[in-house]
């Protein structure tokens, strides 16, 4: 039953060979990696006018100077990273390249911040969608962590389905998302050049008195979480087709222009309109309204920023298992990201991310709106720490101009240095968690790799001198009557070693003195030692018992304790056999040094 | 820590052989036992006013006579069930007398029925207890269903302590509560019979149009709600201090009188003060109020009366368990009911009915009222078989003077029947639910008895010519590499048998490579046989080749799969290693044959 269900979602499993086929194209891999950066034009100029409008209307020709340094940021980060996935085409997220250049606890720290990061993506996206879908339909708004949650499951799924699948699914509305913005933007700008919508604005320049410094840095650092998502395309080079490396390049460059188009396009055209951050209309919404009025094509763009959130999530779910992965395979994670199941994908760290963002979402009744500076935050310090590890690698390995090279990446660490501080002055309340969780993470990361090298120590043998040793064998069994289950299990110790005995835990003499005679009648030619229990507690004296055999002989002998147990035709039925057997396997084996074997008598009615 | 919280709430166990202490004095027992049946005055009379009041004022008169037919079928009851006491010295539940006189079907229908009922106990008393509690505090009325499970987790740890142990916590407030409602009788009727608190009240006799005779026996049904827990004690003769029989006698017609004497004076002071049931005070806090004020006392008997409701849960408690007990004892339910706990009560029992009780008060949040004719039915069907039973019991034994015996049950078989009836006709929207669960029961009943017999049909073996047959052995040792853990394992394989073979499941060439290579180096004295798995599988290829194995010797040897498992020092490490090994082996013990042995290997550190 469960395993038919499994495969209607998931699909049939795959060979391990088919691995290539799962490789993504340029033009699935810019819908797949790009979501999330380009979602970000549905909020990213939003955010820098909510910030200015608190200094007055006049302030909101500040968004033009202001979206220009985020754009100028953005050719930055995009030139950066394109240095990167050339001087790491195994794939240079800021984990590897921090680890390589800086040292561990510094690739640690900034790939951990990156896996947070990745579950707050998730929780995020998936709530803003809802929001979305749930301003269109207000009656919907009571269900909205469902609808959230509904949608966390979906991605999972199609997640765990494969790469490949995900992205054929993905394409169409990422890039319908893409060509509905910029028809929105060339009919708004042909509809502004026309002479249409032209609004009383304040002129660029305009002296506004209660215009700090603080407050535009706050503006700049809020338009920056527009930036999200541009690390994507590093982290991923081994999903691409060969040539991986010149592929993720181009695609990188794609994304970066796709994003600065549209991002320039709206703020001109939010300014050009007048547009002022409203609680009931989007920027977009506005924008959208003014052009094209409440018609068809209005909805659509609704419609398809809602998906687009939702798809942003869906970047999460291909970066966050491939980090995991590495980080399992450095032993700083549990081994179980490093599975491949059934389709190929790292679905331990698929189910992991949608577990941990849907509590997240169900634990913030999914107003997650809260997380996003927290969130902005767990992205620039692994942008900065990966920058500084790339000047590290320039200085160090100096290739051919690697001057220029260092430059790019010195500009581009110096600039999310102050970015990321910015975020932290300007937005400590909504940050400081990441000064509690941080070190958490990193001390968790720290005692997990501590154990591995620990077991591998334990378990390393000299080939050379540590041979098996052979040495006798004492088998206990545990009966309880004389039954058929107890001949077949007296059956198979007779089959190991002449040294078996077997072991009666009674309660009261009357029942000890009948098993003692149905014994002796039987005969099977194995002593039978029976212990009285006060307590009625059967696992007490057995352990006591063994502990004798154990003082006795174990020097000599192994000691197996063999127990018969009964599998019954239903599994509902086990709950009318006691379970015994289970409590004596499961202390046996972890509080002595003795074999367990249980031997299974199978019901046939 | 959980054996420490344990013996905190619990208590340090107990021998066997101390079972005689833990058996009830006829004070103690009276309280135990008879808390339901008291507890039953706080709500009797108002139940038959609350019915009689909605033909009008005039109509109040009919609660006296309705009273002294309650009071008959009490008598007829007490009377009844003394006979059923010394018949059945063991202890003379429904189930064992209609069992042992009408047959195994019909006990079960009447031991189904009580098990259901004493469910519908806990959670109604609870429940109730707990309205009187917020009508006190309507502060706390949100947290009415927290206040009622609190309340079924304290009896539940109370009686997992012992019987005695809750027996003297309980016979103080039973004490008090029967000396209040005493104290109130005397105190209202000197208060009548010197000139005080006379009430305008319709005379007895006085004609009321709308009466008709379904409302007077529905008043009368309501009233015999009362009733129910009379049969406690009959079921509890084995928890009584020798001579169990005589000392469960004199305790139940303790009872009876008890119950009768406050049954009347709370009835007849609810007539003369002229009382009718009011939303806001129940009937005995109008007839405290009017005697004593407001003051000291009246609080008190209402204290106490939340209290005695809470304790009529308590009974349940008693009962239940042992009818359980006797239910496993004879195969109906599972054994797991007959196990005694570290004090000596069946523990089983009564966790599962704590558990079950509150969800079902979660369930209804906390508003069980509608279920009081459910229980009500549910006592009533065991009362009636029960009697029917006796009046077989007597035919058959024909005791001397058995006639006047067996008058006597067939007066209460009759009286009973006919109240059945009268439930099932007036209130059949409240119960219909019973004629869907009761048949549910009795299949469950029948699949759990079936599926024993069949078990022990399975496991029989005849002494004589049933002896164990010694074959050779094939012990496979399934390998991850070369390693501590896997010296240990194929050690002990060696030990049992020459015929030892390892095995491998390799993803990809290189790593099988590597794997063969070591292997070879190690040089242990054992095959290592390479399996090569393309879909990440462990477990297929394994189970594919342990069935090669099986139908290769399995007619001459016996096969042992020994897995060698990592025990980590802390639990939580566990979730550090893949736990392919417990999947390996619940697998193969339950499709196959084989005998799957694990050999611990503690990591020290």
């Amino acid at each position: 039953m469960v395993s038919k269900v499994k495969r209607l979602l998931i699909g049939r499993p795959m060979k391990s060979n088919e691995l290539d086929h799962e490789k993504l194209s340029k033009v699935k891999a810019l819908a797949v990696l790009s979501s999330d950066a380009l979602s970000s034009v549905a909020y990213g100029t939003e955010q820098i006018l909510i910030v200015l409008v608190a200094a007055g209307f006049t302030a909101i020709w500040y968004s033009l100077p202001i979206a220009l340094a985020v754009l100028g940021l953005l050719a930055i980060l995009i030139l950066s990273y394109r240095q990167t996935i050339f001087a790491y085409p195994q794939g240079g997220g800021a984990y590897i390249v921090a680890k390589s250049n800086l040292g561990v606890p510094t690739g640690l720290l900034a790939g951990g911040s990156l896996l947070v990061d990745y579950i707050l993506t998730v929780a995020v996206s998936a709530s803003a969608g809802t929001d979305a879908i749930t301003s269109a339909f207000p009656s919907l708004h009571n269900h909205s962590v469902l609808i959230a949650v509904t949608v966390i499951l979906l991605l999972t799924i199609i997640n765990l389905r494969g790469v490949t699948e995900s992205a054929s699914f993905i394409a169409i509305p990422v890039y319908l998302f893409v060509a509905s913005i910029f028809v929105l933007i060339i009919a708004g700008v042909f509809k502004y050049a026309t002479g249409g919508a032209h609004a009383n604005v304040p002129e660029i320049g305009a002296a506004v008195s209660n215009v700090s410094l603080f407050l535009l840095l706050k503006a700049f650092s809020s338009g920056c979480s527009a930036l999200t998502g541009v690390e994507a395309v590093s982290n991923a080079i081994p999903n691409f087709k060969a040539p991986a490396e010149k592929n993720a390049a181009k695609t990188l460059m794609m994304m970066g222009l796709i994003l600065g188009i549209m991002f320039t396009g709206i703020t001109l055209l939010a300014y050009w309109y007048g547009i002022t951050p409203d609680e009931k209309a989007t920027v977009v919404s506005q924008i959208a309204e003014s052009t094209f009025g409440r018609g068809g094509l209005y909805f659509f763009i609704q419609g398809i920023t809602a998906v687009i959130l939702f798809l942003a999530a869906n970047t999460a779910y291909s970066a966050f298992p491939l980090l995991a992965f590495m980080f399992a395979k450095d032993k700083y994670l549990p081994h179980a990201f490093m599975v491949r199941g059934d389709r190929l994908g790292f679905s331990n760290g698929i189910i992991f991310l949608g577990v941990l963002s849907a509590l997240l979402v169900t634990a913030f009744h999914g107003n997650t709106e809260s997380l996003i500076p927290l969130y902005a935050v767990g992205v620039f310090i692994p942008f900065t720490l990966s920058q500084l590890g790339m000047m590290v690698h320039w200085y160090k390995t100096k290739p051919k101009a690697w001057q220029n090279k260092f430059a790019v990446n010195t500009v581009g660490m110096l600039t999310t240095l102050t970015i990321t501080l910015i975020f932290i002055i300007t937005k400590f309340s909504s940050v400081w968690m990441a000064f509690i969780f941080l070190p958490v993470v990193m001390f968790v990361f720290h005692r997990i790799h501590h154990h591995y090298l620990n077991t591998a120590d334990q378990l390393r043998i000299c080939p050379a001198t540590d041979k098996p040793c052979i040495k006798g064998s004492t088998v206990v069994v545990p009966v309880a009557g004389v039954t058929r289950a107890v001949l077949h299990s007296i059956s198979y110790a007779k089959s190991l070693t002449d040294n078996v005995v077997a072991v009666y835990v009674g309660f009261d003499e009357e029942e000890i003195n009948k098993m003692e005679q149905k014994w002796e009648e039987w005969n099977p030619g194995v002593r039978l030692i029976v212990l009285r229990s006060r307590y009625r507690s059967i696992l007490r004296p057995l352990v006591k018992f063994i502990d004798t055999v154990e003082w006795k002989t174990a020097s000599t002998d192994h000691i197996t304790v063999l127990i018969p147990q009964f599998i019954t035709k239903h599994w509902w039925q086990a709950v009318l056999h006691n379970q015994t057997s289970l409590f004596i396997r499961s202390y046996l084996m972890n509080q002595k040094d003795i074999v367990v074997a249980t031997v299974p008598y199978h019901l046939h009615k």
